[in-house]
Formats: structure tokens, sequence, C-alpha cells
């Protein structure tokens, strides 16, 4: 395909469908000097009438699945969400022979390995540059900046709301559901802001960079999701106060005994780049054993970012009729499933927060239980009461333990007769193993 | 080209050469995974004898040019460095009809217009990623992943030397002359540091970073530069005081003026994620009209890291035979001069350091001077004479302000009989305009 121009399908026209064209338009002399080809909006895929979108000289249509048979259409964009239209859309597409640029994490999570064979024997390509991090180009330098290394370890700022309501919760001292509220209002959060908050859009994404970092087909199912929902501001203040920030992670690593995934409220030591990343920016680090540590700060999400790299793909579709390589950097027949590392064998040091009565005998009692488990204890706070009250906070951080063995010896400190049943438990990833 | 091994010739046994020939051994077959071929190093050009190099079974040349002449290279690699047999070496290689990969700054700033133009006309390639900030894709995210842009500045901390000399004086108060000495004890800098600490060697990087992001020609000339030799440790001090880390900073801005390149210490506000780059370690900052700002961080030399980017090159070949656009993201005769913004007319704020007598009048004397040619001052800092002194430091920070104007009043403050005529100006980006 050396078309010119180049027919483009746009499906969707949110924020991003929009910005999309707007680029495509106000950019097309730049993009052609580029590319090499004029890129032309052909036809716009939108369920709904618009009648204030100005989609230029493009053909409109309600059924998004005409935009992929239409035999005018060189590569189709897919921007609607969701796993279920979105998914018929693609795999019709590929059967028409486009090629597809896509910003749909879920989709590519969960069917990408179907999609992209489906593309690789149809000789078509499959970009997702903006699935993840939004205008970060994070695919790329995993896909081809970092070809040559054998990367050990992806951790991640992924989910700009998460970021953004830790980050307000930790400056300000304000509460989870107050910040949250204001996330909506600002439209940072979905109306249904769960898969923000638990970590099912971290994970998703997570799957995706664990796939370009280690050669591994796209595993939906192995990400352990912990969410920020339970993160409360006196443990951003305890984290502060040892020289921590708490960010919600996700953390794909490539260890002996196989690879780990996993998303949850962590520990960093502040020093860390990744540590100062606040508010709505998104962070990606990237440690290979060539080029060592490589971070990636950006915007994650909005219109005009995530569009920016919605339209680099079709340039590089431009630039490459031909293709540039499998798109997970690796042939999906030649991907190869690790070993995962079960979640309780996970190690990590740890933050624990418990409420005791104020009574001696009591740290003796919950250092000998550490003890007796093989974890060591790196530093203690321990408060004063508050006024009027006989309990205190006592919080720990620990060095390296498996969860399993953690979370053990925590019910058993919370079985004893002086400490509260609803201690509060974090990684601390200093990323320094 | 599409031969199975692809054969590469090598240039240069140094540090960066080693470990290049080092990936390509130990990472065969991640590579040809990646790639689709297998790539071997094929011939090596090395000026000296070795014995204690392993190059395996490659033919060993002492002519360099004896690598661009043989037949059976198919990617020439050159790492030899410097402008003079560097050149002659590429120029050899293109004539052959070979693809080059070079990590040579000097040679891509001060020869890349007619080197890029030779490798176009001849249907090669001509790859660079590790000319610039080492192991960081900075390259690559310019040309490709911010292709749909308007990019409007590039920042960086481009020369890690200067960076490591600056960050020690900051954080431990010690002396240029002290940390320089150390700095080439552990190997960051050359025996002779001058295009370190001058800012030549960040000025070549700056002029290939401004040329991708604003579709210019590579432009040797350009950049104004002002080295960090001058940088007081009470200056730093100073600069933290108010809330900002010096920094030798590479900017290339873009505005309603023209072009601006220039290369000096600049204070940066703390909170900024370029002034939190301490080390060794370099950062480029980007901003595009659609993505915002994006910053990426990591090692901007050491042998392993720059291997990295020139072993990605390669990958690239070998995906890309046909080449991925051209080499400056615009092809070299489409690329249009800007102009230039007059190093008097760049403007910015300032920070000014000077030494006063402590007398009544002095400062309504400074203050009227600046009034008197719009400069408005943002913050003064003035302290206590030292012991058996009458002298006092005075600091100020101004608004925006030309260079022209700004040297014209502090010549004028200098002129007068109580203050001292060595006064310490240093610019200041906030980099929210």
């Amino acid at each position: 395909m050396s078309r010119n121009p180049l027919n483009i399908g746009v499906c969707g026209v949110g924020t991003v469908g929009l910005a999309t064209i707007g680029i495509l338009r106000d950019q097309c002399e730049a993009l052609l000097a580029r590319s090499g080809q004029s890129m032309v909006v052909s036809h716009v895929g939108a369920r709904r009438e618009h009648p204030d979108h100005d989609y230029g000289d493009a053909r409109v249509s309600r059924d998004v699945l005409d935009v992929a048979r239409d035999p005018d259409v060189d590569v189709l964009v897919e921007l609607i969400g969701g796993t279920t239209v979105a998914h018929d859309l693609i795999k019709l597409a590929i059967q028409h022979g486009k090629h597809v640029v896509t910003a749909n994490k879920a989709l590519i999570a969960e069917h990408g390995n179907e999609l992209i064979a489906l593309a690789e024997a149809a000789g078509v390509q499959i970009r997702y540059e903006a699935a993840v991090a939004g205008g970060i180009p994070v695919i790329k330098v995993l896909r081809e900046s970092l070809a040559a290394n054998v990367v050990t370890e992806v951790a991640g700022i992924i989910n700009g709301t998460g970021n953004f309501i830790l980050t307000e919760m930790s400056t300000k001292g304000r509460a989870f559901d107050d910040v949250l509220s204001e996330a909506q209002a600002l439209g940072y959060a979905e109306a249904d802001p769960t898969f923000d908050i638990d970590g099912t859009d971290a994970a998703h994404k997570l799957v995706i960079l664990a796939s370009l970092a280690f050669g591994i087909p796209l595993s939906i199912d192995a990400p352990m999701k912990q969410g920020i929902q339970e993160v409360a501001p006196e443990d951003l203040e305890y984290a502060a106060s040892m020289g921590y920030r708490v960010k919600h992670l996700g953390i794909a690593r490539r260890t002996e005994q196989g690879v780990e995934m996993r998303v949850h409220p962590t520990l960093i030591p502040e020093h860390k780049q990744i540590a100062t990343v606040d508010g709505v920016l998104n962070a990606v680090m990237i440690s290979g054993d060539a080029v060592g540590e490589v971070v990636l700060v950006g915007p994650g999400a909005g219109g005009a970012a995530t569009a920016s790299s919605v339209c680099a793909d079709l340039v590089d579709v431009a630039r490459n009729p031909a293709g540039s390589g499998p798109a997970l950097g690796i042939a999906a027949a030649a991907l190869q499933a690790p070993s995962w590392v079960p979640v309780g064998d996970i190690a990590s040091e740890w933050y624990v927060r418990l409420t005791a009565s104020d009574q001696s005998g009591v740290m003796s009692d919950i250092t000998q239980i550490l003890a007796s488990r093989d974890i060591s204890i790196e530093s203690i706070i321990q408060k004063p009461p508050a006024p009027e009250s006989d309990k205190v906070p006592v919080v720990l951080l620990t060095h390296v333990a498996p969860q399993s063995v953690m979370t053990h010896a925590l019910n058993e400190i919370m079985a004893l007769e002086e400490v509260d049943a609803d201690a509060a438990l974090m990684r601390v990833e200093a990323f320094d193993r």
C-alpha cells in the first residue's frame, strides 16, 4: 500500500477522535513532509449524530463497521473503546486488509494476542502507541529503542486519575472521597471510576508493557491488583516523614523465579525520579541490562496528547507501508509464556501501620512475631497516644519478605489482644535490587 | 538489502565499540527474534592492535577505510569520533552503498547536512540515535513519536560531565576545579574537558535536536554558548535558597521572532522535573502543541548505554531495509532555514549577584538603573556584610528582559562607585511561557 493520499477511517469521535481529526487537518502539510504521504480522513464512524462536529469532506457512517468495510479506507483508527464493538470492528478491518491504529488498552490487553496474530497473518499492521500512557511514547521506546536490551523491570505511574488523587491527598491532606469527587468534576475520572481506582486500568497497560518488555504473550489474568481506595491520609504522612512518597504503581519484573506483575500503592524513596511525578502526569521507568534506567514522563491522558500518539502511529504506517517489525517486538507465534511468580512469593520491603494499646510489652510481642518469621525491621515510628485515647499508632518499615510470610505475620500480630485488627499494609520498592 | 545475516562493520573499539560488539554477540538470538535477521560483526576497524579484545570471527583492519570498502559489509558503525577520519569513512561507506550508524554528535552537527543528503541520494540510511544523550532515545522520539506535533521547545541536560560537576558543587558545596579533577579521575570527563565545560559538546547535541524539532538544517554556528566554569558555589547556594536549581541547559525554542539556540547555566524552579536530574544523568524536555511536555531521563553516556542506542539503530535498519523516513524527519532538501533570534534579543528572567558597599543609597541606585531600562525586580536578597568587611552581596531575580538590555543595565550598575565590577549573571527559565 503506497497510495497517496493515505485514507484514514476514524471510528469514535470523543475527545481523542476529534483531536486526531483536527491534527490530520491542521498539520496536513507537516505530516506530508514527514511521512511522504498526504493523509486524509476519508470516513468517520460515529454512532451518534454530532451537528457541531466538523469532519471535513469525510463520509460519515452511523454503523462503525461500515468504515471497516469501506474499500477506500487504508487505515482504520479505533477510538470507540470497550471490548465488544471495538473487537468486532478491528477484526473486520483486518479481514478487509486494513492497517489498524488503536488507543484501546483494554482491548489490546484482553484480545491483543488474537488480533495481532490475525494482523500478522493478513500482512497488515496493528499499532497501539496511544493505548499506554497517552502522549508518552513508551510502546515505541520498548519495542524499538530498547530492542537490544534484556529488560528486567518496567514500573510506572500509568493511571493519571489515581496519581491525581494520591497527589492531592498527599500534598493537601485531603480525603480520598473528596478528591475523587473533584477529579470527576474536572473530567479526570470517569462517571464510574472503578477501573481507575481499583487498578484494572493500570493492569491493562501493565500487561501490554510486560509483553513488550519480556517478549511474552499478553497475559490479562496475570497482574495482582490492589487499588488506592484504602490508602489513608495518615499513611501518606507517615511515608513522607520517613522520606517516601506513595504512588499507585504498575510493576512488571523479571526475576530468577519468573515474572511478577502487580499493581498496588507503593512507597518509593523520594529521591527517585518517579516519586516526583505528581498530578495527572504519567511516568514509566524501564530498566535494561545495557541502558540502565530510563524514565519517561508526560501526559498520560487528554485528547490532544493521546491524539499525538495516534498520529505518530499513522506517520509510522505511512513511512513504513510494509511494516517495521512485529507489533509486540517479536512475532506473535514466537512469544514465550513465562513462569509466573505466585503472588504470595512476591517479595518486597513493607510498610505496616498498626494501632496498639499503649502498654509496655506490646512492642516486644510485635517484634518477636516478626523475628520468628525472619522479617527484620528497618525502622519504627511510635507516636504518643492522641488526647483521651489509650491507643497509639505504630508504623514499621521492614526489610524484604515475601507477601505470604508478611501477611501471616501481620495476621498473628492483629490477633494480639493489644493490637487492633485494622492494620495498613503497603509494599515499599527502593528499585535498587 | 535483506541479506541474512546482516553484516556489520564496526569502526572504533573504545568502550562503545566493544559494548556494541558484545551486545551483538550476546543478544544474537533476541536480536534475530526482534529484527527478523541475524546480525553478525563481520569486520572490525581498529587503528591499533588490542591483543585482549575479542572480535569473534570478524575480519580486522588497521585502516578503518577498508571496512567501508568491504563488499560484504551491509552496515558501517562509526564509533571513532572526531570530524576528520570519521567524515571520510562515512562518505566512503555511503559511496559503497552501505547504511551508516554513528554515535558522533560533532560530525552530525558539523557535516550532517552533507552526509544525510549524500545518504538520501544513495538510497542508504544514516542513523545516529547514540549521538545525543547516550541511552535516551530522544532522536527517535523527536523524529517519530512526536512527528504530529509542532514542537515549540527542546531543553536538555545533555552533557553528563557538566551535570555531575554542578550537582557536586550544589549538593556538597565543592569548588569547580576540585570536582573537575574527580570527574577526570572517574573517567566522566576527558583529559581535555574543554568541550564538556564550555558548552561545545552540548551545543553539538542541541544543533541535532533543534533540526529534528523544527525541521531546520543542522546549524552548527547558531548556538550561543556559555560554559559552567564561572558558576560560583555561592550562586548555587543563593539559587537554592530562592527555590531554584542551576543546570547547564541546551535550549532550542521557536518564538514569533524566530528560533533561539543557546547553552548556558540556567536557574530552573526546583519543582520542574528536569531540575531534579542529578549527577551524570541526562534529561531532555520536549514541548509540543499536541503532546504538551514530555521529559526523558536516563544515562547520557557510558559504553553499554550508548551501545544500546547503536544497536537499536541496527535493529531499525534490519527491520526496515528500505528505510523508515528521512534521517532528520524531513528530507534534507525540504528543511527550511529559520530566522535566528539575535543573542542580544533573547529574553529571559535573570539572576544577578553583585557585591556592593554597605552604604545607604546603593540599593536605590541599582533599582533606579533597572527601572530606567524597564527591568522589573522579582526578588532581592541582601545579606549582612561578612565580618571585617564593608561589602555586602546583593542578589536579584528580575522579570523577563532581553540580554542586551540586561547587560547594558548591569554594566551601568557595575560602573557605580559602590559596586564591584565582578557581578555574576545567569538566565532563569521557568518554562511556563
